[in-house]
């Protein structure tokens, strides 16, 4: 029997900050979530656009131009180029989706290991 | 200013049902909301995968060999080529995700017109 991904169940399988768990493919994406907390480097993916949905708490991303803050239910597409440093102030539950390999600092010799969940 | 994209608010802009609202745009993908209510028809997308995650209601899934049942908060990805068919006992909201472009019955032919919000 097919299942659902249930974020929730999927969350409350870890508490570490700032390390992407996958729990979905789509389309050579990772669809995959996320506990964050803190300020983020400064960084910009320069072949993908960067997809946050907030499910949790309040996420601001700053851009070298303004900065926009997201609450639950709310959804941002940073543009592929586009320099950007997440900042959450508490603790924030987000569904990220990126292409398959993406390094979540846009540099793989700084970037969180992705791991399946 | 940067603005999010309010996914509540986008759906309360609209009733009809079986018509998807592009709402962002991410890497060649349409970013959508969409209200659905009853059985949609038998349809597989051979170029894609499907991104359903529910926002509100419940919805069915029902595939040649089973049935997936998604909550808010939940979602499933149905993969390229397999047939499937949304089935809504109530009024569900749902965020998708496809290629832009793609016909939502997977032929042009009879698939709704997507519009942006």
């Amino acid at each position: 029997m097919a299942e659902p991904v249930r974020l929730a169940e999927k969350l409350s399988a870890f508490s570490e900050h700032w390390s992407p768990k996958v729990v979905a493919d789509f389309n050579g994406h990772d669809v995959m979530v996320v506990k964050v907390q803190g300020e983020f480097v400064w960084h910009a993916h320069p072949d993908t656009d960067d997809f946050f949905l907030v499910l949790k708490g309040r996420l601001r991303i700053e851009l070298r131009d303004g900065e926009v803050t997201l609450g639950p239910g709310e959804l941002y597409v940073v543009p592929k180029g586009v320099e950007h440093r997440p900042v959450a102030e508490e603790e924030v539950h987000l569904l990220l989706i990126e292409p398959a390999g993406t390094p979540n600092t846009g540099d793989a010799a700084t970037a969180a290991v992705k791991t399946r969940l």
